[in-house]
C-alpha cells in the first residue's frame, strides 16, 4: 500500500468538513512531495462517509432524509453506514492508496463506533465487528479528532439553517457522541489524535499543519522537507 | 406473537411470486379463519425482501440497478440486504404478527444464504452473524422453497424480457445458489418444505394448499375447518 490515510472524525460543527477541504488546498500546494511510484504526481483524494461512492451518495440520501411516514430502525441505520463503508474501502480507498494517493477522509470506523456504539446504544463489540467485515481490516494511517463542546458545535449548526436527522437527535446523544470519541482517543493514542477545534478556522488549520508536517516527514522523507 | 409467518424462497423463475399472490387469494377467500385477537379479520398481508419498506424500495432499486461505471462490492451487496431485512423485520414483520396476521414474504434469511454464501462465496458463518444482528432472531414458523432446476427457471425468466443484475449471473452461480437451498432444507427439515416447482401454476398452488392445510389447522385449530 503506497498511499496514506488521513481521517478527520468529530462531532455536528467541529468544522472537520471545512478543515479537510483547507488541509487538501495545502498539501496541493506544496510540491514537495515526492512523485508516487508510476512517476505521476501524488493525487491528494477528498472523499467522506457515509456518500463517497455512487452507491454511497444514494444511501447517503437515504440515511439523511427525516422520514416520518416510517422512521428508520437502529439496525437498518447501523447497516447502511457499514454497506456504505464496504462499497467505499473496497471502490474507492483500496484503489487509490495503490496509487499512492493521501487520502482524506471525512469520517470513518470511529464515527460509528461513537454515534451508533455510544449514541444510539449498540453494543461496541457488535460495531467492532461489522467494522471489520466492512473494512476488511483497513485503518487510517492517522485520525485527526476534531474537539468541541457540544453546545458550540450545535450553534454553530443552526447557523448553517436547516438540521439533518442525525443533527436533530437530542443534546444527550450527541454528548455521548462526544464521549465516545474521548475514549476511544484515550484507547488509540497512536492512532488518533485530538485537535481543539473551539479555535478560529485559521488557528485549527495551523494546529493540523503543525500535526501533520512531521507524520509527511516520516512518510516521505526528505523529500517533503519543504513542509512549514 | 399472535400472528404467523410464511416465506417462499427458490431461485429465478421458481414462480414464487406468482404463487404467494394466488395463496393470498386463497387465504382471503376462505373466512374459516378465526378472528384475530383484537376481534377484526385476520390481515393476509403479503411482502418481500429486499422492498417491503419505504426504505426498502429505495435499497431495491439501488440493488438491482445494473451500474457500469461503478460496480457493487460484494460486500456491500450483503450489507444492503441486511439493513434492508432489519428494517423489515422491525418497521413490518413484528407489527404485523403482534396484530395476529398471517404474512407471506418473498424472499427471507435463506435467500441470503444461498445467494450470497453459495452463490457468492461469503462464509456461512458470517451470513448467519448478520441474518442473527438483521432479523433480532425473527424466524419463519414456515418456509416453502419453491424448487425447480436451473435451466427451466432462467429459461421462465428469458421470456418475462429484460433480466435485472441478479438474474444476469451465470449458470454456475444459480446451480449454486440451487445447492444452497437444497441444503438448507435437508438441515431444517422442520422449516423448511420443499416444492415441486416445475408443474403448471394450478398444479404447483394446489401442492402448496395441500402442504398448508395441516399447520392451519394447528395454528387456528377447528375454525379453520373449512380449509380443502
Amino acid at each position: 500500500m503506497a498511499g496514506h490515510f488521513i481521517v478527520f472524525e468529530g462531532g455536528e460543527g467541529c468544522g472537520k468538513t471545512t478543515q479537510l477541504r483547507q488541509i487538501q488546498q495545502w498539501l496541493q500546494q506544496h510540491p514537495g512531495l515526492p512523485p508516487s511510484a508510476d512517476g505521476g504526481s501524488r493525487a491528494i483524494v477528498a472523499t467522506r462517509e457515509p456518500g463517497g461512492t455512487h452507491l454511497g451518495a444514494g444511501l447517503r440520501q437515504l440515511l439523511l432524509a427525516a422520514n416520518s411516514q416510517e422512521p428508520m430502525v437502529d439496525r437498518a441505520e447501523l447497516l447502511l453506514y457499514m454497506a456504505d463503508r464496504a462499497q467505499h474501502v473496497e471502490g474507492c480507498l483500496q484503489p487509490w492508496l495503490a496509487k499512492g494517493a493521501i487520502i482524506l477522509c471525512d469520517r470513518y470506523t470511529d464515527s460509528t463506533v461513537a454515534y451508533q456504539g455510544y449514541g444510539r446504544g449498540f453494543s461496541l463489540d457488535l460495531i467492532q465487528q461489522l467494522n471489520q467485515i466492512a473494512t476488511a481490516g483497513l485503518e487510517s494511517h492517522l485520525t485527526l479528532w476534531l474537539d468541541v463542546e457540544v453546545e458550540v458545535g450545535l450553534a454553530r449548526i443552526q447557523q448553517r439553517g436547516a438540521a439533518d436527522r442525525m443533527e436533530q437527535a437530542t443534546l444527550n446523544f450527541h454528548q455521548r457522541v462526544r464521549q465516545g470519541f474521548q475514549e476511544l482517543a484515550a484507547a488509540h493514542p497512536q492512532r488518533i489524535v485530538r485537535i481543539d477545534a473551539s479555535a478560529s478556522i485559521t488557528a485549527v488549520t495551523q494546529q493540523i499543519q503543525g500535526i501533520l508536517t512531521p507524520y509527511l516527514h516520516q512518510w516521505y522523507g526528505t523529500g517533503s522537507a519543504s513542509y512549514p
